[in-house]
């Protein structure tokens, strides 16, 4: 099943396409209680069927011709994992890691597909980092790695769109990590049945203007999708709708010589098996 | 005035005070559409003045009487600045910053004045930091720092306690400041006309067991309110309730030779002038 949010003269709504099948749309205020996949997921398995039931009755939609926003709107966490394929973090000067090394971004820098990011007005240094997001279904804390799969709701494509300079001006990345309109989160979610388990045997690619610049696969993860709902929930409650982003493989434009920063008017597309095509122009603050 | 937000009997409410009066309550069931603080900020400066408006109504409560929660449970960011007195800085070993250090804390680990922060099975690198929050009132982008305040609602205190060894093992700070548990805020909200503007030259200090530990001002902090608000402002949209804490004074159990780690059975108070005191035991996770 695939689940995107779209918005359409200024209504929002849900679409859903399953095996394959073209994706069927409702508006959100046609949805009343059954609310949005937010609601839903905090409301368990039950109000997802609900939700999804109510969407396979929806109208045809075709996706090229609504503007999609990213498939959650305001996830409770968003926790990104850094430096988690050893060739991009070997690319960065880091040592392999043994632990997760986590930082986060705020709800304020997501865009969905289609949707420009945002080059801002202080800094050139914006570089792309593509990578996989999973999402929570259940919640839970110090859920076991035999059995953390179970909490893995969907897998989405993530432009981790970093400002390097900014990035790296302390020991902090957040900063670089939290522009407005920097966080490319879609073009849908994909629920764990329509792939492999754990995502595993992924291809992930990243094309500036149609050149390819990162080419990974999701068997590199040094700390896979079970570790990581693992090792994030022996510190922190896990919700329903947390979003976790998994890392990106080498081939950044910082670590380029000389480097290749994104500029006003490129197109940058993240793809990989299953998952469709994330893809964002860049654009400059106005 | 002051704004707390407690639970008693399994009903949650708010409780205001003004010019230091008694506290008056009223249970959030009771508040219906007026909703909660969140909701209200979320309106503007009306909503907040309908439901300030009610509360003054309510019943006298003794705060001491009921259990108290994080003024806010659920903000859209907690923005955490580190290293932002000079003498912790140098006491951890890095150059005083020219820029924010940022990094951020998720709702999971939140918890009020009274509530136990939890010591995990997994460290004993327990340490307090005692620090000045302050809530946004109306948002926005690229605030200037003249009209920084004007955007600042209230202010609290925050225990931002934190698991040392965590917390470096890897480059960025994030796993060891999220622990379940470990962010004491409150004890309530003092909206800003109750202090000095930017709330500067406010005394800070933390105790544990009643012996003081850190004993710092807010006249030394290196970014001040203002130019915090310019600079977070200048990368991502401040939304109203955004929690902003600002960095701790000098006096970390880190830094002491021995170190000085919180364990199971100790209290741990942040207080500050007409910001009241920030109480927790620490407990052992179960």
């Amino acid at each position: 099943m695939k689940i995107a949010r779209f918005t359409e003269h200024g209504r929002d709504g849900l679409a859903m396409a399953v095996n394959g099948m073209n994706f069927k749309g409702i508006y959100l205020d046609k949805l009343g209680v059954l609310g949005d996949l937010q609601a839903a997921l905090e409301k368990g398995p039950e109000a997802i069927r609900n939700l999804t039931h109510a969407l396979s009755l929806g109208e045809d939609i075709d996706l090229n011709q609504v503007s999609l926003r990213p498939p959650l709107l305001s996830p409770e966490k968003i926790i990104c994992i850094g430096l988690n394929y050893v060739d991009h973090s070997v690319e960065s000067g880091f040592v392999t890691p043994t632990y997760p090394t986590v930082f986060s971004r705020f709800n304020s820098s997501l865009v969905g597909h289609g949707e420009a990011i945002e080059r801002p007005l202080t800094s050139e240094q914006l570089d792309y980092e593509g990578e996989i997001a999973f999402v929570i279904g259940v919640g839970g804390r110090n859920i076991s790695r035999e059995g953390a799969l179970k909490h893995v709701f969907a897998y989405s494509l993530f432009n981790d769109a970093s400002l390097r300079d900014y990035q790296t001006r302390t020991p902090q990345w957040t900063i670089g990590k939290n522009f407005d309109r920097t966080g490319a989160f879609g073009p849908y979610l994909v629920t764990a049945d329509e792939l492999p388990e754990g995502a595993r045997g992924l291809s992930l690619q990243t094309r500036l203007n149609g050149d390819l610049v990162q080419n990974g696969n999701t068997d590199d993860l040094i700390f896979d999708i079970p570790t990581l709902v693992a090792e994030l929930s022996a510190v922190m409650t896990l919700r329903p709708g947390d979003v976790v982003v998994t890392g990106t493989p080498a081939g950044v434009g910082a670590a380029r010589k000389p480097p290749l920063w994104m500029v006003p008017g490129d197109v940058c597309e993240i793809s990989a098996s299953g998952l469709g095509t994330l893809r964002n122009p860049i654009v400059a603050a106005g």
